[in-house]
């Protein structure tokens, strides 16, 4: 599949890209965290956020005083980035010492969600990406608490992917079977939840059963 | 602690925000990988790529012929982002749901390290950042390996901490013990080594015994 611009084409390793819709989807799905990149003055800012995604958008937001929600709300240009660290590669150099790893970089503006249906749409994908079914849960957000909320939508129209899925790549010369090579897997993993001191209910099975999106088999 | 310059002094939740040096390195030799962010065009691009820290000064590396290598080395204006997810936060409201983090911003212009010793060190950074007493086991670089990677060295003197470290912010009209509310605590871990085909030797100590740069009680 071909870039759907220049600027996303890959210009390093372009043999670990992708554009293809449903590589993109499924790493957005497994991540936990984005960094949303914007410019201020010709400085880039890098923000960790978190973030969820319904068919091509994705939304993430932010307190509607913040620098992020009125610049990016304003349509000044974004990346989005999502990344997973699922080994690192330990080679018999240093040079080939690597990481496995799923990325996704989101160019483009986000759309300010105005429409209240929107709004709240937006926001139940981001809590149930964190937490599947936690949303239908709890109780609709208030006037008060939407307004201090801006909710961007950002458009997977223009994105990549990249993707290192492979052993070590040693130099032929380099290939001694005295020396250990190879993969020390990564993987993020939740603890036992922990009430606060109020609840007086055992976790429901949105808790009990949460596992990190990484590990999910269906997305929410 | 005051903030070293505007830029970096924190406009939203200040009390979540600290510039005391401890508490950056701390965060520096806990996180695995960092976010790079650099403007091209006015367009932010946001790459995810391996770093260390060497006092006052984070490493990182880049293949020489990549975009973000020469933009960062031409002195261009960066962001260094570095995060950790080390709890979700489940509230009695979508509003108040939350993630319990850390994370470092540092903002600046990055060096390229040119002298040979300085460029070996940084490697030897960035990788006993990821396995410690890794590189002490490999063979030196070579020049052509030298040549074919751009090591930038970022001061620390503009960055910034941001921590949430707290129970469920609830407001107090949702306080419900029949509503379940409390963290999910998160960590990355590491699972059993992979040597690869050739390797005929046992897994070293610093294979073994890896944990991730968050389970570290000491710095590389």
């Amino acid at each position: 599949m071909t870039a759907p611009s220049e600027r996303v084409r890959l210009g390093r390793k372009p043999e670990r890209g992708s554009h293809d819709p449903e590589v993109l989807q499924a790493i957005l799905r497994a991540g936990l965290v984005c960094h949303l990149g914007i410019v201020v003055d010709g400085q880039p800012y890098v923000i960790p956020t978190l973030y969820g995604v319904a068919g091509d958008t994705v939304y993430v937001h932010a307190s509607s005083g913040s620098r992020t929600a009125r610049v990016a709300a304003a349509g000044a240009p974004v990346c989005l980035t999502v990344t997973l660290i699922d080994a690192l590669v330990l080679a018999r150099s240093g040079f080939h010492h690597s990481a496995n790893y799923r990325s996704v970089v989101v160019l483009g503006t986000c759309r300010e969600v105005v429409d209240e249906a929107e709004k709240v749409r937006g926001l139940e994908v981001i809590t149930d990406h964190l937490v599947p079914s936690r949303w239908a849960t709890l109780r609709p957000p208030t006037a008060k608490e939407l307004a201090a909320t801006t909710v961007l939508a950002l458009p997977l129209a223009e994105a990549s992917a990249k993707i290192r899925d492979a052993g070590v790549g040693d130099e032929p010369e380099d290939v001694d079977p005295a020396v250990w090579a190879g993969l020390i897997p990564l993987q993020t993993v939740g603890g036992p939840p922990q009430p606060d001191d109020v609840t007086a209910v055992p976790p429901p099975p949105h808790v009990a059963g949460w596992v990190p999106p990484s590990a999910r088999t269906v997305g929410p």
